[in-house]
C-alpha cells in the first residue's frame, strides 16, 4: 500500500524502491523502513522539537518511518533508539533531553510498556505505536497494542499497529500548533 | 476504579456519587458521567479550543466525561452532539466551527466512523474514543475500536473503550502547547 | 475455490486463468479481480441499475469482482471508486447519480466506514463488502466486517470478507425484483 | 437503546414499554420483542410479501421485531416458525409458500444453517439474522453469525446478531422496490 | 507431522511421499489426502459399514483422509461426495442408504452446516470434521468449528479442523463395538 | 433453553424446576444439574454401560448431567468423579472397571486436560464434554474446549461446553449399537 | 470454588467466609482477598524471604491473597504496594530491599508492565500475576496477561488471571529450595 | 531476533547459523534449535540438576533450546523426551528420577496437558513451555498455552509460546538458589 504525503512512498519492498529510484534518481531510498523521499519542501525553521523513542533494533524499522516521515515534512526530530524497559537507567538519563519534545513517538512491540512509563515522566502527548515484532502470544503486534491501549499513565494515545507514518503525521499537527503555525 | 486529577473522581456509581457529595457539599456531581469535582483550579484565560463531538445520546456520558474534565483543568470546551455519520449534513454545517479548535475528542460507538470522517475534514488531532454503546457483534466496544485504529485519514490516534478521561487530559496536553503554556 | 455462475470461474490465479482462456480463447479473462467468463447470457434489455462504490485503488479488485459478475448477469452497472470517507467531497458531489440504483454494493477494508455513511444518505439497500485490505488490526478485514455489522444507519447488509461475488448476486436478485422480472 | 422509524420504539424493558404504553395508551405494546409502536402509517395495499422464517420458540423474540416492524411500515408478512435445520420436512412442505415472498428474514441461533438450507431452495434474497441464543461455543451469537457469513450458497446477507429490526428494514427495501414504490 | 496406526503415515507432501513410496515400493499413495499405507492390515469380513459424508471437492482431501484410515483398518466405508446444505435433494435421495451406516463422519468447512442437518435425520453417532476450506470470516475453520459445536440436533460430536484421521479412529471403535468385536 | 427427550427438562433453574415439580408431582427433580424428569420409558435389562468420569465436585453438574440422562433412556451408567489428572493415581487404580465401558463421557473444566489422559488408556470412544469451570484465562470453557479438541490420543470427540445433555445422547447411541440394538 | 492448602479456602465471598468463621472461630478471615485460614502450620525459621509487588489499591486483592498464602505456609513476606510503572521513583529507591528476597510475586493488572520493568533490575524468579483489573480493551486481565507472556527480560513467567494463589504456591516452592529445605 | 547470554545466538536459521559459524569456527552450531554458541563460561561444579521434558519429536526443538541454554550456562541438564501424556507409562516409570531436579522445563504442544500432569507428581517448579506444534484449532499454540494458565495442580509457571530459552533463564535462577549461589 502506498500512501502519498506529497512526494512520499511508505511501505514500499527492496524492488519496488529501487525501481521508482531508477525512475527518480534525485529522490531518497529507505530500505530498512521502505521509504522513498521525493525531493521534499524546504526545511522549516523549527526550534521546537518531536522525539522519537524505540528501545533497540527490531523496533528501528518502525521509528525510523516515523522519524523521517516527521522530517520531510519540515520537523525537527530526535530519535532515542536504546531505552527499552529492561533497561531503565538508559532512559533515565535521557530523560531531561526527551522532556524538550513537544511530541513524543514511542515504538514498542513485545509487552508495549514503554509509554506507559516514559508517559509516567514526561508530562507530554504521546503517541504509542505497537509493533508485530515478537512471537507466539504477541499475536503480530496485538499484545503491544492491548498494552498501551491500557496505559495507566494519562497521556498516551494510541495508533495502528507498525503505523509509524500515522504517528509521525499527529506528531506534527502537535508540534505546529506548539510552534503557532496554523 | 478512581483516577484522581487533583481534587476529581471518575466512573462513580450514583451511591458513591451521592455519597462523597454529602462529605463535600461544595462539589459538582454529574450522574450521568459519574463525575464528582471538588472545586477546582481556576480557569485559565484561554482564547483556543478543545472540540467534543460525538453523534447522540447513548455516547453522552463518555462525551461529558472528556468535556468536564477538560473544562475543569481550566480549559474552553464546545461540544458538538448530534453529529454523526449517518447524518452527515448536521456535521459538516458545522466543520467551519469545529475547525476553530485546537484538539478534537471524537467519540463514536457501534461501527466507530466518526473520528474518519472528522479527519477528512479537518487537519487537528484527534483523540478518538471508542464507547461500548452497541450490541451483538459491537463486542463491548471493539468493532469501534478496530475501526478508529484503522481509520484511513491520518491525524487519529485512539484511546481506551470509554476512556473520555484519557482523551480529555490528551486534549488538554495539545491545547497547552498550542496557546503557548508549557 | 471455484464457484460456478453457468460460465464463470471465480478467484482463479494468474496460472490458472491463462490455461483456461487457451482451453477457451472466446472467453474473457480479467486478472485483477481472478474472474474468467465463458460467452455468456445475453444482456438483458434492462434499464434500472447497480451502483458498485469504493473508496480507492486497493479495493478495486473486489469492486471489480462484484460489477463484472453482475454484468455477466446482464445487469446495468455503474462503478464509483473514488468515493471514500476521507473526501467526503467526492462523494458528495456523486450522489444523486448514486441514488438512481436499485441496489448497491459498497466495497471498504480498513475501517469500513464507507457503508454507514452511504447508508445515511441513500435510501435503498446496500449490500456491504469487507475487504482484506489494511494491516495491523485490521486483521485481515476483521475490522471492516464488524464494523459494517455495526452500521448505525439502518438498510446495511454484510457478506463475507472480499466476497465481491456473492454481494453481486444479491444485487442482481434485488434489481431483478425492481424491475418485475421473476 | 431506541432507534426511531416513526412512532416506533426498540428493545424496552417491560418497564419502560408499560411507562410508555401510559403515556400512549393508543400505542401498541409487545413485551417479548421488546417493540412499542404507536398508531402508524396506514398499510398500503401490498400484495407482494416479507417471510419472516425462524425454527422455534427462542428465535420468536427476534423474528416477531423483524415481523412487527415491517408490517408497521405498511408490508404483508407472512411467519414461519418451526422450520430448523432438524427438522427438515416442516420446511420443505412449506417451500412452495415461502417462494412467494420477495424477500425474506431467516432468524436463527446456535449454529446458524438455516439460512444456508433456505437460500439453496428458495432464489431471493435472504436477509440472515444471527440470535444471541445459545450457550459455551456459541459466545453469544458469534457461532451463528461466522456460519451465516461463510454461508456457500449465494443469496444470503446478514445483519448484527438480534437485529431483527434492522433486517426488516431491508427487506421493506426490497418489497418495495419488488411493487414498484420508489 | 506423522502419527502412525501401525504402517499409516499422515500429512505427507509430495516430495516426502514420493521418498517414501521409493523406500516401500509395495505400500500405497495418496498424493490429495497426503496418506501413505504400507500393506496393511487383512480387511475384517465386515457387514456393517462407516459412511464419510461431504459436500464436493474441496472438502474431498480431509473426508478421503477419514475414509482410506477407517479401510485401512479393515472397515467397509461407503463415501458420499456430493450431499452438501446447499443441494438438499441430493442428501435426500440418498438418506436411505446413509442410514444403513452404524457411524457418520461428516466434513465439512465454511458454515459448517452439513452435520446438524444429517442428525436430523438419521439417529446414529456423527463425527463432525470441520474443515479449512473457506476464506475470510471463515478464520481457518473456526467458522465451522463453532457451527458444529452448536449443532441444534443432538449426535453430533467434533473433532479438530482437517482432522480427518481422529474422526476415522473413532467411527472405527463405534463399528467394532456394533460389529460386536471387542 | 428446554430440550425435550421425551419426558424431560433440561437447564431449569429452581424456581422453575419446582414449579414443573409442582405440576407433575411424580416427576424428579434434580436441582443440581437442573434436570427434571417425567416417569420414563423402562429400562432396558442392558449390560453393557457407559462411564461418566470427572474430576471432582465442581464439574459434578455437567456430569450429572449426562449421568442422568443416559440412566432415563434406560442405560447402566457408572460414575467416577474424583479421578483428575492432578491425581493420577484415583484413575489409575480404576482404570480396568472404565475399561468394561462401551463408551465414556469425560468431563473437565479448567485445563481439559483428561480426555487425553483417559484416551491414552482406554480403547473406547471418549466424549469430551468441556466445561465452564475456571477463571480468568479459561474464558468461560474455551481453554478446557480447545485442549479436548487438540488432544493428542486419537479417540477423542468433543461436544459444546457442559453440554452433559448431548455428550449422553451419543454414548447411548454407541451403547445400543454395542449392545446389538438398532 | 475451593482450593485447600492444608487449612486454607480460597475465593470465598462475605457470606461465606462468615459461615465458616463461625464454624472454626479459631481462623483468620480476610475479607478483601476472601482467604479463610484455619490455625496453619507453625513458622518456620526463615532467614530468606519473598517479594509481592503490586502498583495500588486496586491489585491489593490479590497481592494480599499471594502474601497471606506464603505466610501462612511459614515464609517470610515483604509487600511492596504503591510501585506502578507510572511512578518509577518509587520503585526504584526500594529496589534494594526487593533484591534481597529469592522469589518476587509481582501483581499488576491493566497493561501489566510492572513485571518487565522489575526484571530488569533484579535477577531473580519472577512470577507475575495478571489482574482483571481495568476496563474496555483490557478484556478482564487478557491485555495484561499478554504483556506478561511477552516480557522482554528474561526470568518472568505467568500464572492465571488473578492467581495470587498459584503464585504464592511457586514462590514458597522456590523460597524452600533456596533455603535448603527440600 | 537475536537474544544474546554472553555468547548465545537464538533462532537462527540455517542460513545466518552457517555464516556465524564460519566467522567463529570455535563455536557450537545447533541447526534443529536454532542456537549459536561462542566458547563459554566454564561448566559449573553442580551437583542439582535442571530436568527439560516433553512427549516427542515434534516439541524437541524447543525442549533443546531450553537444554542447551541451561547447559551453556553451566547447569546439569537431564532431559526426557517421549513421556507424554497419551503414554503414561513411560512417565511414570521416570518420575523417581525427574523428582531429583530442582526445576522442570516442561514443553508441549497440542492440549498443553503435560504440565498439570507432571505437576500432580512432583513437588518443584515448573515452567510450562507451549509449543506451536498443533494444527486447526491449536491456533499456534494458544490451545496449549491457554490450558497451561489453567493448570489445576499448584506449581505451575509459563513462559511464551516456543519460549525455551526463557524458560532455562528461570530454571536456572531456580537452580542457582537451590545450590546456594547467590
Amino acid at each position: 500500500m502506498e500512501r502519498g504525503l506529497g512526494g512520499l512512498y511508505t511501505r514500499l519492498d527492496a524492488a519496488r524502491g529501487q525501481a521508482l529510484l531508477s525512475r527518480w534518481p534525485e529522490s531518497e531510498w529507505h530500505p530498512r523502513s521502505g521509504l522513498l523521499m521525493l525531493p521534499g519542501p524546504r526545511p522549516l525553521e523549527l526550534v521546537g522539537e518531536i522525539a522519537v523513542i524505540c528501545a533497540g533494533t527490531s523496533d528501528l524499522p518502525v521509528a525510523e518511518e516515523a522519524a523521517l516521515v516527521a522530517r520531510y515534512a519540515g520537523h525537527r526530530v530526535v530519535q532515542y533508539t536504546d531505552v527499552g524497559v529492561a533497561g531503565l537507567h538508559r532512559l533515565l538519563t535521557r530523560i531531561e533531553a526527551i522532556r524538550r519534545a513537544h511530541a513524543l513517538v514511542v515504538v514498542a512491540g513485545m509487552e508495549g510498556a514503554l509509554p506507559s512509563v516514559v508517559a509516567g515522566l514526561v508530562d507530554r502527548p504521546i503517541i504509542a505505536v505497537p509493533t508485530s515484532v515478537g512471537y507466539g502470544a504477541s499475536f503480530g503486534g496485538l499484545a503491544a497494542l492491548l498494552a498501551m491501549l491500557n496505559a495507566c499513565a494519562p497521556g498516551v494515545t494510541v495508533v495502528n499497529i507498525d503505523n509509524g507514518f500515522g504517528a509521525a503525521v499527529v506528531a506534527t499537527q502537535i508540534n505546529r500548533l506548539a510552534l503557532g503555525l496554523r
